[in-house]
């Protein structure tokens, strides 16, 4: 008999894959009945002008899902399992779901934070100054692709094979040594490597927050923390953050009265404000800490990113009573798609977040791993940070010239010495949100600041990240920027004007 | 001025990590001071004899911490800064925590399960039954490593880049068309990709499991999923077991009395006990299903390791109510350090999941991902479990083989048609877990079953894997098990021999 397959060469679907979708398909509408002969691979391939290797694949799909079974000599038939499949499989349309998925789903999830700042799709000549991200033109991928090469030949089997879920041990090893030159002294016990910061915050949530506790998180701050602490009926009380960092006085006066399980901070080059705690803040927040027994989540993942001046040590560096718990991930620096990042905690902490990392999804991708392993243990990894460190203080430079020349003067904003973004503050009647839509229509994006606060948002904030665009880039950018807001700031004062008399008859 | 490194070269550490600490410490200890001449990188790399490049990294380290900086001409200093910062550092001692860590974290997290499986590290001649992996030895090495480069060559500046939480497109449109071979109708948009089953568990517990609900499971089942259902106050109630899979009628009863939110089932080659469902329980249980409204999650991680016999569709392809959620994974049939498996669903009920995934962890690696989609594309995949399936038949029939000939015949034991497992009924006298220390010593482990129970564990029955070992290796390996548990039957039979005069004594 003769059997028609359409196939679609331009189609991402692999051949075979069509031959027994197609197969499987004139069996269920009964255009194969059991018994019915199949051409020989040889024949059909022919027939269609395809790889006879195709055939035989597609056929060797069909048998061992009990469809058609070969005799040799005889040919290749359709069973009768593919008959009673037909028959069992009649009614082809769905039926409406007897189940109400949305009452069964409970809601305590927060709105997609992240999909508004990275879902949708934007125009091919947006400039996007949204993201917090390395860009791409950067990344080093030849050196990567040869470690991911040496990892796969030198220890695939193991790498495929499950691994432990603490991490890789060799990684574990590296950053135990590497954050000894940051002064912070951690065994490769006492660190878990995880899939990133997001990870390493809902770890710690799962290990730490009972319904009812409390955090304290600095606001504004990650979006990303306020979804992980708002979840699983955790509340959390905001800490202003000023151009100093974490307001410590309004800290004190918080834990004077009421008792959060943990502190979470961005002390180095704080999302979204850049700031950075100085020396004598940071004794201070240890010292807090230590009165008040409070535990202080660090975020560290800014802190390679700094551009001048000197570095000051993390708070776990010089944390000498063990209240630090510390998590920083490669995602900033350059491999945010490999989901890779690590806690440091004392190692009873350790030990329980282990057990919260196998429950959440046994390990992290080996593979992975182990190539930013080797990446980082040949020094790729620190050549790869200094030249990004170059790259984004030039943005940061072009930006902020930039920001002088094209603002108008009612703006301010930081000149943070590291980190991907600088914090701008608009008037107050303006809202950053309404700026947007005008912006993108001009072709440009940024985050605006109301996404970062937990509470009482300012609506006149934004964030603009310098990463993941070119001097050149960014200064065209706040050119567009600018003009936006200018316009935006004549209209509003023409609105006033035009009330004013309004406003003085009310008077009357 | 002489300055003295000592650097090891057979440590794992990095040339010029071990530069940086050694220099960090001198200036920590007061060796080094502000205003001190490094040696020229020249000078110093041909004093160590390293390379110097391993100096100049090493220096660059230190002065992008702000501890040396250079003057052209004049040399290399440590500044004044490294000064202040030893003196800051002064106490070196770590001060007695005052935080109790033990009583900050909560311990609804269960016992480290995986750890008693996969934690302990086995002597070598150890034949190890234990585990549910596929073999390394039989992972396709080349083909995979020749996939990977080709993806990094070809998107590598997307792969490292931060991607989209539901998961990379085109392994959503792969398993899209894929899985329509096996009857399953799904959008790529009805599909979210995730780190494996387990993580796929926790976020469906996540968006369904509020504080106080009841989910029912099989009993005994996948202990990982028993981890997951009984953290964050959800409470499971189990369903027999039997060697048609599910005791459907104890199903009904349950759902006659009780409300749980979701059924969680392994309907194809069920973990531990090997069982498959029929045509008639699958229709039955969607049936009951549909009657309680009360979604099924199906595991159907070990369908694609059927060795006779048709297949029987998924349950996930015969709904024709969409009330079934399907979950599977490639960690069985080829890749478990990847960490890549999937969630088919409706997709109000994807949306939700997605959100969830963002918060747990962002997205799933996109190396492993565009990997695995590269090696399946290209029809690799196929190819590759046509061989295991091949292979682990075999094990399995050498299992079965060994079984009869060394096991007591007071010993039962599971004929799966696929999967990775035979489930061992011993006499009821017997505790497994007391033959796995004997077993140990004589070189050979298994799973004792009562890790497989949620409740009413038993503790007669062991889990025999045999997939990790080739057939020769699975005979020695039951030969030794069977003489173990033959000798535990006699010193049992004589201990109720010594005791049964006592016992006839006590009558009197």
């Amino acid at each position: 008999m003769a059997v028609f397959f359409d196939l679609n060469r331009k189609s991402r679907i692999p051949l075979y894959v069509q031959l027994v979708t197609q197969a499987r398909e004139m069996i269920a509408r009964g255009a194969l009945k059991a018994g019915d002969r199949l051409p020989a691979n040889r024949e059909l391939a022919r027939q269609l002008n395809v790889n006879r290797n195709t055939v035989i694949t597609a056929y060797s799909e069909l048998e061992a899902d009990g469809l058609i079974e070969s005799h040799v000599g005889r040919g290749t038939f359709i069973t009768a399992v593919a008959e009673n499949r037909r028959k069992a499989d009649a009614p082809t349309k769905t039926a409406p779901s007897p189940v109400m998925w949305s009452t069964l789903m409970i809601s305590t999830q927060r709105d997609r934070w992240l999909g508004s700042l990275l879902g949708s799709q934007q125009p091919r000549n947006t400039i996007s100054l949204a993201h917090g991200l390395p860009q791409a033109e950067l990344f080093p991928l030849d050196d990567f692709r040869r470690s991911v090469d040496r990892v796969l030949r030198k220890e695939g089997r193991e790498l495929l094979q499950l691994g432990l879920s603490g991490g890789y041990f060799p990684l574990q090893e590296y950053l135990s040594s590497h954050m000894a030159m940051a002064g912070i002294k951690a065994a490769p016990e006492e660190i878990l490597i995880t899939n990133g910061c997001q990870q390493s915050l809902d770890l710690i949530r799962r290990v730490f927050i009972d319904s009812g506790d409390e955090v304290a998180i600095e606001n504004p701050t990650y979006p990303g923390a306020i979804s992980v602490f708002c979840c699983a009926n955790a509340r959390f009380v905001g800490v202003p953050v000023g151009d100093a960092g974490m307001d410590l006085d309004a800290l004190e006066d918080i834990l004077s009265q009421r008792r959060p399980k943990l502190i979470y901070t961005i002390p180095t080059y704080h999302n979204p404000t850049g700031a950075r705690m100085d020396m004598a803040a940071r004794r201070r927040l240890l010292d807090i800490a230590i009165k008040y027994r409070v535990p202080i989540i660090e975020d560290d993942i800014y802190s390679e990113l700094h551009y001048e001046g000197p570095l000051h040590p993390s708070l776990k560096a010089m944390d000498q009573h063990g209240v630090v718990i510390s998590i920083n991930s490669f995602s900033k620096i350059g491999f945010p798609g490999l989901r890779v990042g690590w806690i440091v905690a004392p190692r009873v902490v350790i030990e329980q977040l282990n057990i919260a990392k196998q429950n959440a999804d046994l390990h992290a991708s080996l593979l992975s791993q182990a190539a930013i392993h080797e990446f980082s243990r040949r020094g790729l990894l620190a050549k790869h940070v200094r030249k990004v460190r170059r790259a984004y203080r030039e943005r940061r430079d072009a930006m902020l010239e930039a920001l002088k020349r094209y603002l108008p003067e009612e703006a301010t904003w930081s000149k943070p010495s590291g980190g991907m973004a600088i914090w701008v503050r608009l008037p107050e009647q303006i809202n950053t949100s309404e700026i947007l839509l005008h912006a993108a229509e001009r072709g440009v994006t940024f985050s605006p600041g109301e996404h970062f606060y937990s509470s009482r948002p300012q609506f006149n904030m934004m964030r603009l990240c310098f990463s993941i665009a070119s001097p050149e880039v960014i200064e065209e950018g706040i050119r567009r920027l600018g003009s936006v807001i200018k316009e935006r700031l004549v209209s509003l004062k023409r609105q006033r004007a035009m009330r004013a008399p309004e406003a003085m008859r009310a008077l009357v």
